[in-house]
């Protein structure tokens, strides 16, 4: 039976182009990572379910992709629970695995299990796909590239300056202009659900502020009220939500508001801290933002989230935090941990829309060897070896197609220079060499192939 | 709830030295793919169930991971085809899609996807994660990387000399002496199963051959007698089986045995041409092997499988061969295939079992900046800026623990300096550096650390 070729919805194959401009963003974060000083790991593509569920919210649960179990295991449906449409229980009664949500959880299980093999502060990058059932669009996918760094163990401000310098030399290294760094803190978000009156309502607080962008202040304003906060405390957040001047000048303010809540100033204080050590020259925009709290779970401390350059119409490029009790699900106590993640493909999105990749990154082959017959082709072969071995990226065309048709290939697929070895060549002990972009051409021995390209 | 911190069995994580590892073999053979003029792409880890069903026998489907219908769409539940045992059924009913379980069927499909996008002769790399439900067992994952290299379009004998050289090359790379490239060619199977009165049963009879390894000539036997095969038929196997001598005289011997035999013969005459264009200098070892049948399904020509060096118990770490109606499947007609694979963590086991890994792989951070206060790190980090602007990896350590716990740590991590920058050194306008090899230090300015670091 013939089938359309097609992928799941929310997937994407990479051509060629593609890769190579993925691969350029990728070498620059990793690059940076190195050189801050993170070592690399991987974790598997599928976690057990237990280690992934409930750490991510609701919607991170609902979002998992599920596998399923191999074989005989499906028997044991729970066809009860389906009945009754717990869907959760039927899903756990034939799938024990998951497919990475993110990368921090399962970092977070990784140094709970490796703890007697690793050093504290272990500071690790992660560049690795992950999955979740979204509903796709624009720089939305369902599977994407995460590119993580962070340090967990005994946790400084020098840290999270380094952070924000991190995201900043990263683009930096892509040419990438005048995004901006936002910045909060969860101790200001708890200190303001208490100057609300509603200190154990954070988390209803925090998914209703996170929407401001979307629903204004009005929306925010209903969808509280809706949760049972009084009219009395909604009216307080009024002036929290108009705050203006430099981030310095917006937590000045928020001391005056919210100077008796302890936990506020704690965090407000952290946030002085981090920009006594942030170079003024170097970021890109660094904001204060109060709307800021993340959707999942995990964080505890400073929250950060990249916007990429105003007229770029795209979700967030970068994000992170602070996150103190994470290993503690798995076991291990004590552990503070802080990191950012970037966003490999929307960065490839935005970089395309402001047309910043490199023009050279296409060129990938050297020379395409023309194929006059397979006498010639097998009697050439040592050479072609020799031209690899030194570094030269060769393509032997496989066939005696008419010439024409050759030089039409190798000039599509963007070859440098071709190569003719045919009778006439053969008999000199010379080969030819054409040069694709000048059209100009020369005979020499196969040996000296590789120093003559340069000259033609 | 606190979990014991785990991963699914046949799943692995990668501690940064073992990732380190894989990334040297990884890049030995990205390098030599590059030079033999092949470029990358990538799949969805996701493709629909219809993609890869039904492409890799029985024994593939078995061994598919399939990925559960998110949401409401579980609902959906055939469970019917459960009490009726119809376990294909009950899991189409809830998944649509499956994970990668190769990398050759979901390039068949990329490959008449984007038919208008590439130029033929395309050839192709693809580094990627594939995932079996098979038995974990030493060097058997479920969870695994193949890296594979394949030519679609016009196909000549060049190629196939090509990916036997490309396999010695990457083996050369990686110093990893005496592995043996074998071949053989469906054609002779197909002989062979002609020549035993049996023309029909190619696949039983290949099915069979290949377990003579395990299983002994006798058993070979008795399966094909339980297959159905007669006394006679078996009878003449046996001859087929005591082959001897060079590839060349094997080859001969064939000839006589199966002259009547067309598709013998064309394989035999495949194989020989093949011959003439390997350079007998450059091969590891190559052996003709009659048993050789992969069991995949898809191949039509040439098979490759490479064994590691005899005293190390592990499967193939390559393996490849002709396939010439995969994209057919897809809708694309007329497109030929040839394509090799190296399995990288076998290579990687293989490596380690010889200790042919290079030493110097484990080194990873050049300085770690030692911590005497928030105060002299503020002062210090334009610096640390700098140092990292010249491609020096500085880690700063977070807190100011005891300095004899500090320097411990930067030994464990195996960093090659350290740098103290406290009263003395502000006072001065200059920084300590200390080789952690040798003990020795100096003090400089901070500009002129990483052309100090030589020296000390």
């Amino acid at each position: 039976m013939v089938q359309k070729p097609s992928i799941p919805k929310g997937t994407r194959d990479f051509l060629p182009a593609d890769l190579v401009r993925q691969a350029y963003v990728s070498d620059v974060i990793k690059t940076h990572f190195q050189r801050y000083g993170f070592l690399p790991i991987q974790t598997p593509a599928m976690e057990k379910s237990s280690t992934l569920q409930g750490k991510y919210g609701d919607e991170g649960d609902r979002l998992m992709f599920h596998v399923l179990n191999s074989g005989e295991k499906v028997k044991k449906a729970d066809t009860e629970a389906l009945a009754n449409n717990a869907l959760g229980r039927f899903t756990q009664s034939i799938s024990e695995k998951a497919l990475r949500y993110d990368l921090t959880v399962p970092f977070a299980r990784f140094v709970a299990q490796h703890q007697h093999e690793l050093r504290f502060p272990f500071k690790r990058y992660q560049m690795q796909t992950v999955w979740r059932a979204d509903r796709p669009q624009r720089g939305r996918f369902q599977e994407f590239t995460q590119c993580d760094a962070d340090v967990v163990g005994p946790i400084g401000p020098v840290l999270e300056a380094e952070f924000v310098h991190l995201f900043d030399d990263v683009f930096h290294g892509l040419s990438l202009k005048d995004c901006t760094i936002r910045i909060n803190h969860r101790g200001i978000l708890a200190g303001i659900a208490a100057y609300l009156d509603a200190p154990d309502r954070i988390v209803d607080f925090t998914v209703a502020l996170d929407k401001l962008d979307k629903i204004g202040a009005k929306g925010v304003a209903e969808e509280l009220k809706q949760k049972g906060f009084s009219t009395a405390s909604i009216s307080k957040l009024t002036p929290l939500l108009s705050l203006s001047g430099s981030v310095a000048d917006q937590l000045d303010s928020l001391t005056t508001l919210l100077a008796d809540h302890q936990q506020a100033f704690e965090g407000i204080d952290h946030l002085r801290t981090l920009l006594s050590f942030i170079s003024p020259l170097r970021v890109s925009h660094l904001a204060f933002d109060l709307t800021l709290a993340r959707g999942l779970n995990y964080y505890t401390g400073i929250i950060f989230e990249v916007s990429p350059p105003q007229h770029i119409r795209m979700g967030s490029i970068g994000a992170g935090g602070r996150y103190d009790n994470l290993t503690e699900l798995f076991g291990l106590k004590g552990i503070n941990g802080l990191g950012i993640s970037f966003g490999l493909d929307r960065l490839c999105l935005v970089l395309e829309e402001l047309d910043l990749f490199p023009k050279h990154l296409a060129q990938s082959i050297d020379i395409v060897v023309l194929h006059f017959g397979d006498a010639y082709m097998r009697a050439l072969l040592p050479h072609v070896a020799r031209w690899r071995e030194e570094g030269l990226r060769v393509m032997c065309y496989p066939v005696d197609h008419k010439l024409k048709k050759q030089l039409n290939y190798a000039n599509q697929i963007g070859s440098s220079w071709v190569v003719f070895y045919g009778e006439e060549e053969m008999k000199k002990g010379l080969v030819s060499i054409k040069n694709m972009d000048t059209g100009s051409s020369t005979m020499v021995k196969p040996e000296f192939v590789s120093t003559s390209l340069g000259t033609i």
